[in-house]
């Protein structure tokens, strides 16, 4: 097991970097282009292209493990090992000519994340968490951080495409937007999670958002050291299809659970 | 007058891009320090430096120019022509390593707007508008774009460092949040008026902002095409120390002011 752990790390870091110059080499080329409609072509290719190098690159290297990306579904395997791949987070952003967003890549053993790869490549940062080794930017160890005042605190808020504007989630975002000092929606969860686990935000709160992007980000900030629980303060584990979660370090967990607790109440 | 401004454009693209420069040569230079909090003072460094660079551009073209700038404050002369630089807006996001400021230089004649240049260094764009005679990034020409369905465009949202949680605000805040499909807050307010400007968003609600980064930014937005108008749909020119406003493709000007209206009288 350690030896595919350290192949599968090799090989993600190395997919992810060569998926993102893609991504960085097409950026923002649609941008001055009147008739601006026809991005969500050139995205798609990328994001095409850029699946196409991760996936053939898990394939040579482990061809009975599973995969799921976000075009090609799943590749049929069945294993206990399943790579999931979001091989470009923050297409919205991308489309847009705005520089936030990055590749995942998750490998889960059993049901449980155990390497998580994210690459962000406007930046050249290359977030990496391994199960039990803690977590890292560009090799440099990443911690979570203790606020001395939690709610002068940045925070991201994290949604699925399917909550919109339902009614409780609406609720429950504003309450937080008057109880910190700022709540970020940047559309590229992946990097929402690295900021966290590299101390330049303070929480996370995930109304319901589950996705091939999701496990990478949640391995990076238990690995910095931050706590993930649900809405009731159960530690958060394995995978789930419907997610409703709070990360922070542990010292804020009162605090978060107080104001969500209220949020939903209200 | 004519001479006078090219000159002035050269100059204002010339420092801008210094100025950029020394910002992303430092981007991110504390981000894998434990104890972050001394980023303030790096920050400030940054900050004063490229403000150097461009009032000493300036003064060396135009030495009896007003100048007012973020740190230094006004240079004390009294002129026709008037400078306000934002050597770095976006302050906070570079402090976190988050990839989004600008540089922002901004020329007034008589208390109007002729000139603006807005330099995002980490995707080396350069944004130039300079009156009667269009908008453009790196060059080629912008335009603000027309949505058919205006209710599922993205906007951005700017407010004043002092307007915090005032309850106007987040009602406001909270409704356009209902209203529109992605309410954008970036905390760099320069580069949302480039974004409307370049067509990539579809609108701006500016709530009691002003500052040097306010002026280069109208001028981008009306150069590519925009409507700038007050909460009672009165066109705004000039300058004003307290402005509240909409800006927008023409289109849209009855779907922002009904939407702006309901959400303030909730």
């Amino acid at each position: 097991m350690i030896e595919t752990l350290q192949a599968a790390q090799e090989l993600a870091e190395r997919a992810a970097r060569q998926a993102g110059e893609v991504a960085k080499m097409n950026f923002d080329r649609v941008a001055n282009v009147i008739e601006k409609d026809i991005y969500g072509d050139m995205v798609t290719d990328v994001d095409h292209e850029a699946e196409r190098i991760i996936c053939e690159a898990i394939s040579e290297v482990f061809p009975n493990h599973e995969i799921h990306s976000e075009e090609r579904g799943h590749n049929g395997k069945k294993s206990d090992w399943l790579w999931m791949i979001d091989p470009l987070d923050g297409t919205n952003n991308y489309g847009i000519g705005f520089p936030v967003f990055s590749v995942s890549i998750t490998l889960i053993y059993r049901s449980e994340p155990v390497l998580g790869v994210i690459y962000e490549p406007m930046v050249d940062r290359l977030f990496v968490a391994s199960q039990a080794k803690g977590a890292s930017c560009n090799l440099i160890p990443m911690h979570v951080k203790s606020k001395k005042q939690i709610q002068k605190g940045t925070i991201g808020w994290i949604q699925g495409h399917q909550v919109q504007n339902e009614e409780n989630a609406v609720r429950l975002r504003q309450h937080l937007d008057v109880h910190f000092k700022r709540v970020m929606r940047l559309w590229a969860p992946t990097l929402q999670w690295c900021m966290l686990a590299k101390g330049d935000i303070d929480g996370i709160v995930l109304y319901n958002s589950e996705g091939d992007d999701l496990y990478s980000g949640i391995l990076m900030v238990k690995e910095a050291g931050a706590i993930v629980i649900d809405f009731e303060g159960k530690e958060f584990s394995g995978m789930c299809t419907e997610p409703y979660l709070i990360a922070c370090h542990p010292d804020h967990r009162e605090y978060f659970l107080n104001v969500v607790r209220e949020g939903l109440s209200r």
